[in-house]
């Protein structure tokens, strides 16, 4: 299982953050990504976490002000990049763009979806990961493993039926270990969390929870 | 084969345009339909011709100023709706959405891609066509069937693989009817055109030969 | 004073509340005007009533699929439009496009804004008038003109200072001629409002009573 | 005059540029800033130049995944933002609430605009200056002082008319001295350029000239 913690806009310190995924990472053996703002890249890659952005722009080099270029990203220590995400959802062929975008920087690439119908449309893309994340259950208190557990196994199915490279991970409301737990069980090969983490008065402790299981 | 004329914003007259296809779609068999502006819809769908939207919101009834709504389309005759054409990019979530619109308001649809792995994502969310069109040619003298073929070949398989059920049509430089034969060649079931019949001196010559090969 | 009525995306007959809108203009003398979807501008327009498109697009004729062109709105009956309506921003240039777009079309404008801030940036660009309506109170039971009487005098002062030829209407939660008396006294010259006569039982009898005062 | 560099997404070494800028600042006494990728702002601060955003979101801290929080670009040492660049336009409301983030970060402010009217516009949000660009001539070899000097001279009229205390910057085409002392002549008091020196062969050589006339 890979874990991935996005901290959104949120008001915390993502070197601290940073800092407690890494020191878990290594003390448990799992693999824990952060993904801050991408004018926080360098300082919380510089912490020696795996570093992920929450999007590149489809362009390549070129007259694009305010883009957010992948070459850019992986300069700042990037290994991997969400794209799409239902906070900065983007056209198919943007998807497509930025997906070519990753590949010349090196990124992994994660591509979010709202439910099995767009995952298996996200899969045949050709991106490494697809996430589901039901919009309804994002920021919420249930995971999405327990409030709709089909959800997660009807996108895994859609997403092989595309493409069997292709992992399926799952989000919304992840907070624990018995989350994560869940959501191996129903065939998600990871996790995306923000607010579990990222608002946590004791991130290290709750990274230790989610891990627990692996 | 289905030819789809797509007045976009062009100068013409869409009833003049609508009467020639409606007379041409009687006298050959051939299924021709027009998708003028949705101001325009209700003028060319009381030609009798088969209309189409060019484009419908993700939304349903409710407080969407300025939203092209599938049911007011289908109330002024629409049939149809293209979806995602180039000129009008919208998120993977919104062509997912605009198609259960479009369902609701009993509109067929035809998803819009670029290339073949865009064709295959959009297959996956179920519309009844997806029309692939390579930016490179729109517009443009030379037919896609012509310049590119493999796309249209490609587009077909990547369909197929996804959903026996989607058909596969292209666009991009149609404009005579050796350009429609070769299509339905190479696998597609439809085409879509627009300045080849919208700024013609005489759209109805040019829809004959369009359907002369059917 | 101008009652400007939005049907935005509503499930109500636009048909039915334009010959009403049409009926007690003439009875009253009061300037009443509707704007339904684009593609019942024709219907609409037919009835008599003063009829306005609640968008339009920045571009002019040419190769713009799904575009709403200021000149189809025009044709289609429409004698002004909407711009910017907080359900359908637009960029700063496009509200400059849009304005030049509805000028070569004959059509009326009224660009939206949230603030006294924005009114007085819409003044800048020339409209015939600007529409303040705080985003909060969009679609709620008490008129901004009761609720925050302020941002209409500021939003006066505020585009009065840029040009003094712009008029200011005001809207959110207008729905009674009180309502609308207590706009004229802040020196608004027009109202819009949409659900308070879109989604009532009786829209003429709102309409009747809204003129009331005038 | 202020000189900003707008790196753009650009093929260049942010810090190589970044360098030249803050020693010609500093044996010139000019005043220079760099803007970077967001990835980059760091890197680019940590030389002592003056570092700018290319672009921030309107958003505060919160949900926003894959947003480019004013905050964060303070924290990786910006000293201002560019808002609404021809390559990144915004909203009206989106320019207003990126202002309010800006401010809330202590973040000076340049609104950029395409035309003198949309300066007047730009200038009613109270920005701390505002940069005509004209479309026509960004990334060419001819500076706006000398292709259309009257748009800099109306657009300091129609943002002095509209607030004495905002400035105006112009852009597109300024690669030299002389463009520099043009623009002073015709009322700027800062220049935007990006090709011109991103592009160099010698950006140091490029920026000593650019800041001879000062």
């Amino acid at each position: 299982m890979f874990v991935l913690v996005n901290l959104k806009a949120y008001p915390c310190d993502p070197v601290e953050i940073a800092e407690a995924a890494r020191d878990v990472a290594e003390e448990s053996g799992a693999r824990i990504a952060v993904a801050p703002q991408a004018a926080h890249l360098s300082a919380v890659a510089a912490t020696g976490v795996e570093t992920w952005a929450q999007h590149v722009s489809p362009n390549g080099h070129g007259s694009h002000t305010g883009s957010t270029l992948a070459e850019a990203a992986a300069d700042a220590g990037a290994e991997g990049t969400l794209l799409n995400h239902s906070e900065r959802r983007v056209t198919l062929a943007a998807i497509d763009d930025s997906l070519a975008a990753a590949d010349r920087a090196d990124l992994e690439t994660i591509v979010c979806a709202n439910n099995p119908r767009q995952a298996g449309a996200a899969a045949a893309l050709g991106p490494d990961a697809v996430a589901v994340e039901p919009p309804a259950l994002i920021g919420g208190d249930v995971s999405v493993a327990s409030a709709d557990p089909a959800v997660v196994e009807e996108s895994v199915a859609a997403v092989t039926a595309v493409d069997r490279d292709v992992d399926l991970f799952c989000g919304a409301g992840v907070s624990t270990g018995d989350d994560v737990a869940a959501a191996a069980d129903l065939g998600a090969t990871g996790v995306l969390l923000a607010s579990g983490v990222a608002k946590a008065d004791d991130p290290r402790a709750v990274l230790r929870d989610l891990v627990s299981p692996l």
